[in-house]
């Protein structure tokens, strides 16, 4: 029986979001048209729109959806040059201009919000940002889905957001823009998403984001990531206790209540990935996106740590399901090979 | 009983898809991961890309999926300034350079392939083109699943195709590249489909793509269009039994099985889109992404009908699942009301 403790890679597709996909299914239309089943097919885009506003406390906001929040990236930043710093996932990372000063606890500071942009969590350490308001864009994508989120109160004036990462199908995300706030369009043609964004509507990966971002902020209200943590915290114990040179990765900042970031110096990530897939688990060594390429984590490097450590790190990112025994399984698992490594080092 | 004559917006999910699909949703991983999860979700992409080249003879070629032909458009076609007609579809037309002269029949003479874009089907009048050899670009988007598409015989250098118009879902469509043909990648951050589009895929989509590829290849090459042709031209014969002003536009041209185009000079298609909707048929007037709008067809304009006639066109357009009591119902129905119409404006 294998355990998946890789959910800010990509969460398992919830319940919710697969009955709504397979009811989707069924609708016939092209949203474009205006005969009866055109009409229910836009229905159905309406009906995701306003849950995923609802979910991210974006009422009044726009909502654009998108193949992926890398496309809303793309949507919200060609052509900006926004300043950020280099813990940004590479999708955003792809169209900075100016480079932001990152601390030891992974903070970003910021001079001039309008002209920046900051993730709210990061992927691969958890740690989470106080955003500024005016802020142009956050990267909300592996936040959202695990605290609670509030577009409108955050005064931040773009979003960029993902299903798969909450409980919803990969292929589809959204930029979420404050009224008013207007991009360039650079997919073009039918007009579709008032202009911003045109081709056939994605309605079955919609009906899932829709879905699944309503059962996920229930989730969140309801203090289900509460347990996660302490699971979280219970792991981190278990792994701290048999030993010493791991470095915990944010363990004093405020960060997301699933993700365990740690580093081993001497013994790699990627081999530790290896051997626990063998083993029976699923984690990661960075971000999933650039994992298979053997450079060391950006994201650590600019919280100062060096290449040793850097190339040392592995993520442990839980999810709603996970479970005790999961998490001691693994802790038990993984300071077993941890000595067979120090015996062979030795 | 409602009866669908509108397969050239979009089509039903066919079993083969939609059974692909709710399997792809149990696949918990990220393509981008290494571990037996993420390892998992890669083969179902690469076995979707793997299906998708076959059914249009693109074994040898680069199937770069994105979210929508229109998406691939934007990718294709994006600063190359090809020359093309207005007969193009708006996701091509937003992109084009020179403009192209077509005749009467539908047909566009090209000066310079390897500058030019050539669409091989015509959504709204379904007449067919000949690609000269070197094409740049080819949009195959509605023609694909309809007739034989040999992307490599063909010697076009690139070409768009879309699931949702051969029974996949709505929101994966792709650009065919023939091998050593590169384009810049316009969405950018983990480097997913060799670098050319990153996101995290669509797997869900891709498989439901794939399935629907490989089934409505099965089809074409079973002859089962043959038979939606003869429907389609007992439907054209009912029409034309009892009305003579209608035009029937391509009639004498090659076209897609399935389409049947015409104007009823003096009935705006708008009109008889919304009362042939009242009735039990869905139909549209123009493609789906511009209906709605209330412009007259580009594409008739372009072949020299003018505004009063553009403006009058319907398409019917036929599926693999249309029986002879559909079309007969529509051809009596339609008469009926062309009747009515012609009583109130005597």
């Amino acid at each position: 029986m294998r355990v998946y403790l890789d959910h800010n890679a990509t969460t398992p597709v919830r319940a919710e979001a697969r009955a709504a996909m397979i009811a989707a299914m069924d609708v016939v239309g092209n949203p474009s048209s205006v005969h009866a089943e055109g009409r229910a097919a836009k229905a159905l885009v309406e009906k995701a729109r306003a849950q995923v506003a609802a979910a991210m406390g974006a009422e009044g906001a726009d909502i654009v959806f998108t193949s992926s929040a890398t496309e809303a990236a793309a949507l919200a930043m060609s052509g900006r040059e926004l300043a950020g710093a280099a813990i940004e996932h590479d999708a955003v990372r792809a169209w900075l201009g100016a480079n932001l000063p990152v601390n030891g606890d992974g903070h970003v500071q910021i001079a001039d919000p309008a002209q920046s942009t900051l993730q709210l969590a990061n992927s691969e350490t958890g740690v989470l940002q106080d955003l500024p308001a005016g802020l142009a864009l956050s990267d909300m994508t592996q936040a959202f889905g695990k605290i609670p989120v509030d577009f409108i109160g955050s005064a931040v004036r773009m979003a960029l957001i993902s299903a798969h990462k909450l409980g919803g199908p990969k292929g589809i995300g959204a930029l979420v823009l404050r009224r008013g706030q207007e991009v360039p369009a650079q997919i073009k043609g039918g007009g579709q998403e008032m202009g911003r964004r045109s081709g056939t509507e994605n309605i079955i990966g919609m009906a899932g984001f829709g879905a699944a971002a309503e059962a996920a902020a229930q989730d969140v209200a309801n203090g289900r990531w509460e347990e996660v943590a302490q699971l979280r915290d219970i792991l981190q114990q278990a792994l701290e206790a048999g030993e010493n040179k791991t470095i915990f990765v944010g363990k004093s900042a405020a960060r997301l209540p699933n993700t365990l970031c740690m580093m081993t110096p001497g013994w790699k990530g990627e081999t530790q990935v290896m051997q626990m897939d063998l083993a029976g688990f699923a984690i990661s060594a960075g971000s999933a996106c650039s994992s298979g390429k053997v450079r060391a984590s950006a994201v650590l490097r600019a919280m100062g740590f060096d290449d040793t450590q850097a190339a040392s790190a592995i993520r442990v990112s839980l999810g709603l399901e996970t479970t005790q025994d999961d998490v001691l399984r693994f802790a038990d698992s993984w300071t077993a090979k941890l000595k067979k490594h120090e015996q062979r080092a030795a």
